[in-house]
């Protein structure tokens, strides 16, 4: 099955960049989150915020994320990522980001997130929900 | 009145620092934080994340943060952060954030913050409460 | 004289914000840094990595920052940040940011950087220097 | 072999969590980052800005991080980071994260860094260099 890819345009930030003049590599955690919240708005057209109460789950909390960094993000540049579901398992998701200043490939990383509700006996903690078919019906590349 | 002076050191952090080498400021805000929760536990007895429910607020908000930049710290320096309360107001207070690096002063700033508890009609909102005098009794310097 | 403004919008993200829910402090520093970058961009037409070397200085060091809190931004939210130059001094300037909700101003702060050169005598350290009449005249707002 | 093991002890701080009450995941990368340093100056006796020149090169940069989150650190938990090495290899290395929580293995991850100088024909790009055996003894346990 083809997902949606959802792109999105940034700049490095002074701020964001460490004492060798690169982006930090937590800072592309962060990217990939964001990310990860802009694709399931552009599929699911629910705000981020909203995500829960429309879904009756308390989150999408990441139990996983990795990346590869293949080249330096410098202050100023430009980069692009590439957002988009690798697989949905049962009651988790994969999402895989692609970062690329220009035709080189950056960095490359991916995130596992639960579809989470409260557990009905214990309502601070969470258990693993079935994620409904429609919802990755929506995924579907256009 | 002379109150109670909270201390402790840290090591800058290689990824709190900036390209040009010295720790970005946002971060001094991060640690300015992380030191008033550290002078109110040290004050008060209690443990920051029980400071809501031990004084039936829901917290200490921030409304006004500044610093002066004296001398730069660098990675791998080693800061001493003194915090101590500038002032007691009715339902805010302020927080003084000194931070040495031997006997320089390389950062100086305050927080202002709030006395904040739930609005009784709208319970998302924030309203300022008179500080407890006994609260302001235990921040006296030994 | 009236100065350029510069206006960015941004969604508060997911990151960003603390256990009240509210975009954590000191991430408006990092806000207000980025337009501050931005700002100059703008009126000088010269990429941020490259402003050293068009004017021959080491950068725009911050000496002093302070912002504050009128009303919490949520994730999610979409806010604006206004920045203006305050004030040009001899050889440092305050830079101006004012955060907007909608109408509802939310954050308002200022920076005061150095137009920093390298010492002659020692590298390692930074001097002040004049800021150029040419540099200024360039924030005239349109 | 067995690696020399680096521990030290942390308290999530409030700026590091975000609205669930957790503290974020790009944080831990963080906390990975400065025990990564702190375990090569406990085996090297080097303090972590002084590494480059002693051993001619220009740092360890990082080529893959990875971690899987099992339970939530909360604001106030105090945790402890226990870092070690993997495995050396020719001229990279894999460090290992173990975060505690009491008896509860939290959080766990690794980093790959690269043992690397500057290229000698272009001194702005960086190539990997053999790590000399004699750093490699360095981090046997004692």
């Amino acid at each position: 099955m083809a997902y949606l890819v959802h792109r999105r345009r940034l700049t490095a930030e002074w701020g964001h960049c460490d004492p060798a003049g690169f982006v930090f590599h937590s800072r592309f955690f962060e990217y990939f989150d964001t990310s990860a919240w802009a694709l399931f708005e552009a599929a699911l057209g629910v705000a981020p915020p909203q995500l829960g109460a429309t879904f009756d789950i308390v989150g999408i909390p990441l139990v996983d994320a990795r990346a590869r960094f293949m080249a330096p993000v410098h202050f100023g540049d430009t980069i692009e990522i590439h957002s988009t579901i690798g697989e949905f398992r049962r009651s988790s998701f994969q999402v895989q980001h692609r970062i690329w200043m220009g035709d080189t490939l950056v960095v490359e990383g991916s995130e596992t997130r639960v579809w989470a509700a409260a557990d009905k006996d214990d309502p601070a903690k969470l258990e693993s929900r079935p994620i409904p078919p429609d919802v990755i019906a929506r995924f579907a590349a256009p």
